[in-house]
């Protein structure tokens, strides 16, 4: 049985994240999207559980989808969870040097590959820094975050960033 | 009448900042040059006030020219004060993974359009980076910022530098 | 008055092109849209007269533009024409470098300045290289181009590439 | 049964080809290695039957790994092979923007998914333009090609790019 | 003694040239300037003579520089001459991939090594395409190629984008 | 005498480094390996002292290379040294606009040239980005840094990157 892992953030899961689910969900037998905790990365909003139950909520359908947290480093879990392949989705050449260099680690790591897909033209600006403008507008957020969790996320999102 | 908005830190300005300050007041009736307070990016080294001064002493003969402070989100802002689109320069590949993301933010939120001039060629090595490097070193940045703020500005930005 | 002219080679249009026109034409009391005769490029399926025919029947509502044919170089055309400013719109980074040395090359010929609009989103990904490969397959188009001129420009393009 | 297509002119293949293949062929049932044609693409050196040759010289232990010709356009040839996912190799930045193109023009057209791999580190500066001048000079391509195939393909390449 | 060999084109010399040229002679014992014959470049303008006549118009005055004809593959005549390093000018980003792979490919097949000065600010975007953007409109080129040779260069140029 | 001097942070020394060094160590009469403070940089493990110590082991043999701190600007101790010219390794595209930026500011305060090596291809994707995530892990790291060292810094990197 082929397991694919999808490690991400996810703080807010937005439509880029579910397109890339939904098409690597069909590339495995069991798709594991994974919450990281994400200690070195400032500004999160969301705890990891809140992530977890937004991701749960917005895949409850997808029978060989779970939503597992990743404790420690993404490659440790994987081998840990018997993963064959990690996943990840590429937007424009933003983040091309940063996925290749964790690609390279985590094959030298722990023989884990990396399988990319291209974000969808109609994603492809969706970005953390473009929802977190928008949200700190005040802004609703119903173009680029799903409808179940947008009342949720936008408000808290907003006060936080301008807090912050 | 045609309102553009120029926002920037302008910390301190630059030659590359004039040239496209006096471009872009040519295609528009008024140009508002906006002063971003800018909470959130570290390593600024002068105030509001004096960034907007150093403004005022350099385009003070320029008719259709004003310099406005930015209190809050620029496309609040632009919103506010009925501009018509903003602009932006462009260096090199440097910046336009940013500039992208903030044009779509702005176009989302407020129906704001953003317009881009690119560097000329020969303002397109002058970066804060650069700039700060050589007044960290205690040179004269009469290359890079005009003659009649550059007595104000080094020291000030050398002291600063040599601190942080 | 402030003209605009947005150069092209328009074989076919596609609705990036018609979404930067219509932001263009916000931004100039006149717009024209130059058909160029280009001909060094190779691969150019539809006539001159062809792809402003198509322009016309795309922008006939549009009071404040009007579409021209560019018979030589795009900077002498523009003096001759009074045109304040030439536009372009940038898609992601394919083509920044050129266009920085075409807005350079147009400054220093004919202090003619260059503006520049980031493609929206949606249609970043929509090239000639696109459009191209999907009408050599022999599908429909209306993605990518307007359903006023699809069913023309998808059969000619199908056998044009089909036969080079 | 998952079936991955990955199509390339292999005009010779190299140990970069090798490299993707062989990761690629760990993630589907049965990978097909699809020869094209390639008929617009100038200075291929080697015909089809020779470039399937070389392919099942050095494939022919892989059990599940099969060399295909393929006609026409690859996204036509995929869909009636019953493929379920095409497969690339991406080197640094250089051809991205094609890719991103190709694979969007492919879920358009025929709903085919492309998934990506990064090529290792140690092939990443492999490019056809490296090999071919190596060949030109006359020199010897064991460290881009395999041993089983070198003997044939470097003075081939040598004596087709001279006279060139 | 060192010997460094700075090959390019020359088509014609520019400032871009002339300020890698007197950064490198003073790196090297001797500099060898060597004007490749570029039979696979299309759109040569000026024959290999005049290409070195140019340069020994423009550097007759320094003393460690000798300008040479590159007959072949730039890495035999290197190895032939002794040369201990390439130099190369580096634009931007425009054209590192290309850079990187004739490097490598240099070191691999004759252990020679390439050294890279990045352009000049002001030089930054004096490409060939721009000169010949600017001499096709039939404008004097004196802002990029040096006084010496610019009435000689400037029509021939003009005369030949005409035609071409 | 030519002197180069090659500064960098090393924290650790990567076989990138080493090649880098070898290389430009074959160009100068005198290699100096300046090991910068680098106060501004945080998650910096290694004293400069324990920095310096490493290169003094990996590099004992080299007759013409010297171990020294740069206490201050790279630029003025450059000067203060009689240094002919700085040395700095390009990886990709990564740091491109950065290393511009540092070698445009160098030329301009001190008259200071730097000249670039491209990595090698085995070495291109070694970061200090990867180094870290494979430490982080608990791996060795016998395929990045010099067996010499690896016992030394494999578990401190570990320790210092699991408590930050």
């Amino acid at each position: 049985m082929s397991i694919g892992l999808y490690p991400g953030t996810f703080d807010p899961p937005t439509f880029g994240h579910l397109d890339v689910i939904e098409r690597a969900a069909t590339m495995c037998d069991k798709l594991l999207v994974g919450v990281a905790q994400n200690s070195s990365k400032k500004n999160i909003c969301f705890s990891t559980d809140e992530r977890a139950a937004f991701l749960k909520t917005l895949l409850a359908k997808c029978k060989n989808i779970e939503i597992v947290h990743v404790p420690g480093l993404v490659v440790d879990f994987a081998k840990e969870m018997n993963v064959s392949f990690l996943i990840r989705g590429l937007r424009a050449f933003a983040d091309m040097e940063h996925e290749f260099q964790m690609a390279l680690a985590n094959k030298k790591i722990g023989e884990m590959e990396t399988i990319f897909f291209m974000a969808d033209g109609k994603y492809a600006h969706i970005s953390s820094t473009l929802i977190r403008e928008i949200a700190r507008a005040g802004h609703h957020l119903k173009d680029f975050i799903p409808a179940e969790i947008e009342p949720q996320v936008a408000p808290r999102l907003h006060q936080y960033l301008r807090q912050s």
